[in-house]
């Protein structure tokens, strides 16, 4: 087998009526969807079943946050989400019991996404989640894939010495019992929510982190009220219970309200409440406005505690993700965006690995950074609570908070605890730790031009937001989304001033381009007869590289500033040369929000899934591309290129 | 007839079956279309007939200017076309014969739609015209109107005195005959393009303003080509010859190359050159740069040149727009436009003239608005072709040009033609004359709190860009696009700070609410049963408010601040607290970009569409009501209330 051939390439071949896949997703939520749409595009054969006659058809998860946002429209998503209009959330209101016993009034708004968080949509949408499901659904059916419904899994065995290349057997179902199906896979993913039958197959425990459960009632529908903030995301306390008020798309609101408490002296975990009952608690709460019901399209009552999965695999052949692995209030809208993740993250590992480029070990790193990032959600679910179960924060503090602070100023508990959490709720609080994938001292990879001086970018966080303009057509871009979620390294090559780096962009492509680079290593098969309208993969499947010069796009001459290999990602060479309110003074904005010298420049590699993995200085000679080499070397199949460690 | 009851309150009432329509459309271009789908919206039953058998398939107008895509984005139809991914220009480079004979060099490139313009979409997009007109006819076909096709018209007339509700006979059929049908309508427009049969049956000739004629080549193809601007729009001097380069959606690219003028000494109109002919000779043009075909999707000849007709209706009921009344060259993109702006500024007068609000003269200044911009099209076309025509322009002036300056300063004659042709050219340059709607010194209505001191708006202009918070759900939105196409009056009470206008505002309402001022006399029929849910016309079909205060979003209370008849547009009210670079000093943005006093406002009726009415100050007392009822008064069907004059 030719390791460079990757499943998009022999998507002719596949051979469709076998009953060998490469993956069997189980279950069509969001985690299952996501990894279904990126898999399928990357040319792999899915067999793909949910339980579910249809997709959902009312109620559920509807929270889309700013960086989930930033991910549908890289995978190309956003703009059929946005069509349905979804609520946007951008400020948060608190209402507190007046002291004169005369029902509740404001006590506070904050941003939900503040200033501080540079985000290109700065709120929440909320939309039904079975739109959002539909959405996929569209695009996989484009890609040849349909979700088998209703069908349930049986049954399932993972063998690698039986079958090497399929080592799962997976016993599939009609849930009316009218067919069966075996099939064989290289890969099971159960993304079937909280009651996960493969969870409950391999024996894998759930821990509850905080051992308070939870009997809440959800309401959408529609409303007439004069209550003012009806529109905004609202926490209420009042004399009469507490209300979570969520907008929505089509004039809908959604009402969350606790019935029951496991801290409740008659705790009941069954407990219950009907409709009426809780439109009435929620008029009482209201008080001194007013609400009606005109249409109620959802209610339902269901118990919930925080859980964690003990392990999300245990042979990195069967995995789990999204509520099979991680279940907590709904309150901070997390559900939907935890779930998208878990999946991209999985989708790219399972790529690189079944492509030939990177070695098996790297599917080992699925399970700490997704569980690392539920562990945050459950600390920072119960956290939240807590800060606002007892009080609306100051104003004095929202401000400071909301402020752009230096690092060093001192930050009082309550501010950090704030920017933390807003940070976590908008999706850009995530933080993989370090591993051969994120950077840090002791990688193996060891150079000087690593982590250059100034930088501003973190490994494992993703990549800081830019404009640039586009040499080649003058257009204005997002640098961050230029390049889409085509399961590639993402290799940003910040090129300073052409008079300064021009020796040093040459050095880099010529090492680049030298046999046994992690470049030359990883190059497609079809090299030869690839079309020359390929903008991000032209010569390979696993890197695309965008140059991005610090000078006006007018001063740019393609063909006498980028060297070919460089050159041939045409509608991926920038200009710097777009203000940036945030770095007003700086001459060229993109390379100081990165923190890189606005001369000499400097190399970023991001992971496809948008986290920063390594970031160097660009110097003449060959340290840049060595370090890379031993970036990549630490994960990749080949041997790549002798280096020397410079440290 | 209860004047107030619009059409769509009747749509249920409209007698499908019957042979009498409310308008008959003849021809499904950009024209026509876009009047369609406003009058469908608004209730008007339509026959729409074309004698083209499907959509546009390949090639005709592509380019889509700033001002359009605002006007597209207010109608709701601007994501479904950029969900086609169109090229978008951003600047437009210039090439000219080099000095030693080595083939073209770049001499120069300027930005299309230049920062001195301030657009939201500072681009002009490129796509296939086909792709834009299904857009328009999957949205009428979801209000009840489908393309009668392929059907012609064969003959009219009108007569008032024969049947004054139905004054209009048209003769339909098949194209190839096979059917035939007479029907009725209260109006008949023709948007059948250059070569108009209503045009030829009124015997209303064409002026040819420009007397040289030209005849082009037209090919749409995707190319292969180390030419390093071809995703840029270029205009190519060579010594071999003259060439346009306009990028196009999916790889294309357009050519225009001029085969032979009038002006030639060989001059034959029906001059023609074949495909070959037109690559080779954009070979030799482009040298020392390569170009090959891999694909040729459209290749057209034809003759055009300069043309206007001297009537756009004779009668008020028959009436034409788009080429069927202006014909130029393609170069300057404006042809679809121009279209639109015509068929909007019609529909619109046609439904308050049908929906009883205007007075049937309103009818009378179509013609004047839309012919004025065709001769200032086919003017700035002449110009344009000469301006070029020599030289590129010297850097120092496209820099001088790209500034913003002070009207004060000097500019030379170089610099006035480019800030006139940039704004002409991204449809921000029209400006209607003075007339009823368009106020001025000399319209009836006469104040002291008309045209405020420091008011930077024009009538007769488009409204000027801001950003406003939405005070019930805390979203940042873009003031200018919150009404949607609805048919009304947009009137912006901005309220200054309520401490200062608190009194004013108050009696603006009062004033309003008064019998027989232009609200109260123009209510809607169904008043007491429309739904709270009605964000733009709860109260009158021909007005929409939108209140904005000069103050942060979060210390207003609506309840308090906003009298009851501008609160009931609960989505409509905004707090003016979004800074802005091109005001950066202003406290109140949206405020100081429109010249009101950020303390005390001002009030701005806005066309149905986008042209700025009238401009007042927001004083306490009637004098502002009271000249919005000398405003309207000129024009509309009513005797409004008394009104003195202050001058």
């Amino acid at each position: 087998m030719d390791n460079n051939i990757v499943p998009s390439e022999r998507v002719g071949r596949l051979d469709k009526s076998s009953s060998n896949y490469d993956i069997v997703i189980v279950g069509a939520g969001p985690v299952g969807l996501l990894l279904s749409t990126c898999l399928a595009r990357w040319g792999y054969k899915i067999k793909h079943i949910d339980n579910r006659p249809e997709p959902t058809k009312t109620g559920r998860a509807d929270g889309i946050q700013p960086r989930s946002l930033d991910l549908l429209r890289n995978m190309g998503l956003k703009p059929a989400i946005m069509a349905h209009e979804p609520a946007k959330v951008y400020e948060v209101a608190f209402w507190d019991p007046t002291s004169a016993g005369a029902g509740i009034q404001r006590t506070g708004t904050w941003a939900s996404c503040p200033s501080f968080i540079d985000a290109r949509y700065p709120f929440t949408t909320l939309l039904h989640q079975g739109l959002i499901e539909r959405v996929f659904i569209t695009d996989l059916n484009k890609n040849g894939v349909d979700i088998q419904r209703p069908w349930t899994i049986k049954g399932f065995k993972a063998d690698e010495k039986a079958d090497p290349e399929y080592p799962v057997e997976v016993n599939l179902e009609h849930i009316e019992g009218k067919a069966k199906e075996t099939v064989r896979a290289k890969y099971l993913f159960s993304g079937e929510g909280a009651r996960s039958f493969v969870r409950d197959q391999l024996k894998i425990g759930i821990k509850h982190k905080d051992p308070i459960a939870h009997v809440w009632g959800v309401m959408d529908g529609v409303v007439k009220t004069n209550f003012p903030d009806i529109k905004m995301k609202c926490t209420i306390h009042s004399d009469h219970g507490s209300i979570m008020v969520i907008p929505r798309e089509n004039n809908m609101v959604r009402l969350y309200i606790q019935i029951a408490s496991s801290t409740d002296k008659d705790w009941n975990p069954r407990k219950t409440a009907t409709e009426a009952e809780v439109q009435n608690s929620a008029k009482r709460i209201l008080k001194p406005y007013n609400i009606e019901w005109e249409r109620v399209e959802w209610y339902s009552v269901y118990p919930i505690g925080q859980g964690i999965a003990d392990k999300y695999t245990l042979d990195h052949r069967v995995f789990m993700g999204g509520d099979a692995c991680h279940t907590h209030s709904p309150k901070a809208g997390q559900g939907m965006n935890t779930a998208f993740l878990d999946a991209l993250n999985l989708a790219w590992k399972i790529h690189h690995v079944e492509a030939g480029f990177a070695d098996r070990s790297l599917l080992e790193s699925y399970e700490p950074e997704r569980k690392l990032v539920a562990e945050n959600l459950l600390n920072f679910d119960a956290k939240y609570a807590a800060l606002f179960s007892q009080r609306a924060p100051a104003a004095k503090d929202v401000a400071a908070a909301t402020e752009q602070k230096k690092d060093t100023e001192e930050e009082n508990q309550f501010v950090k605890t704030f920017k933390d959490s807003c940070e976590f709720t908008s999706g850009y609080g995530v933080a993989y730790d370090p591993n051969a994938l994120n950077w840090s001292p002791s990688h193996p990879a060891q150079s000087n031009v690593i982590n250059p001086k100034g930088n501003k970018l973190r490994t494992g966080r993703i990549l800081i937001n830019s404009n640039v303009t586009r040499v080649v057509d003058a257009n204005v871009v997002h640098l961050e989304q230029e390049i889409p979620v085509n399961g590639s390294f993402r290799i940003y090559v910040f090129a300073g001033k052409p008079s300064v780096s021009g020796q040093a962009i040459r050095g880099f492509a010529q090492n680049l381009t030298k046999k046994s680079s992690f470049f030359s290593s990883y190059l497609r098969s079809d090299l030869d007869t690839v079309s020359h309208h390929e903008q991000h993969n032209p010569h390979s499947h696993f890197f695309t590289f965008c140059t991005i010069f610090a000078s006006k796009r007018s001063s740019i001459e393609i063909s006498r500033d980028v060297p070919e290999v460089l050159a041939r990602y045409r509608d991926h060479i920038y200009a710097d040369d777009i203000w940036d309110h945030r770095v007003p003074d700086a001459k060229a904005a993109a390379h100081a929000k990165m923190g890189l010298d606005e001369e000499k420049g400097g190399v970023i590699v991001v992971r496809p899934d948008g986290y920063v993995g390594i970031v160097t200085s660009l110097v003449e000679g060959r340290e840049t591309v060595d370090a890379l080499n031993e970036y990549f070397g630490s994960f990749c199949t080949k041997k790549l290129a002798e280096h020397k460690a410079y440290l």
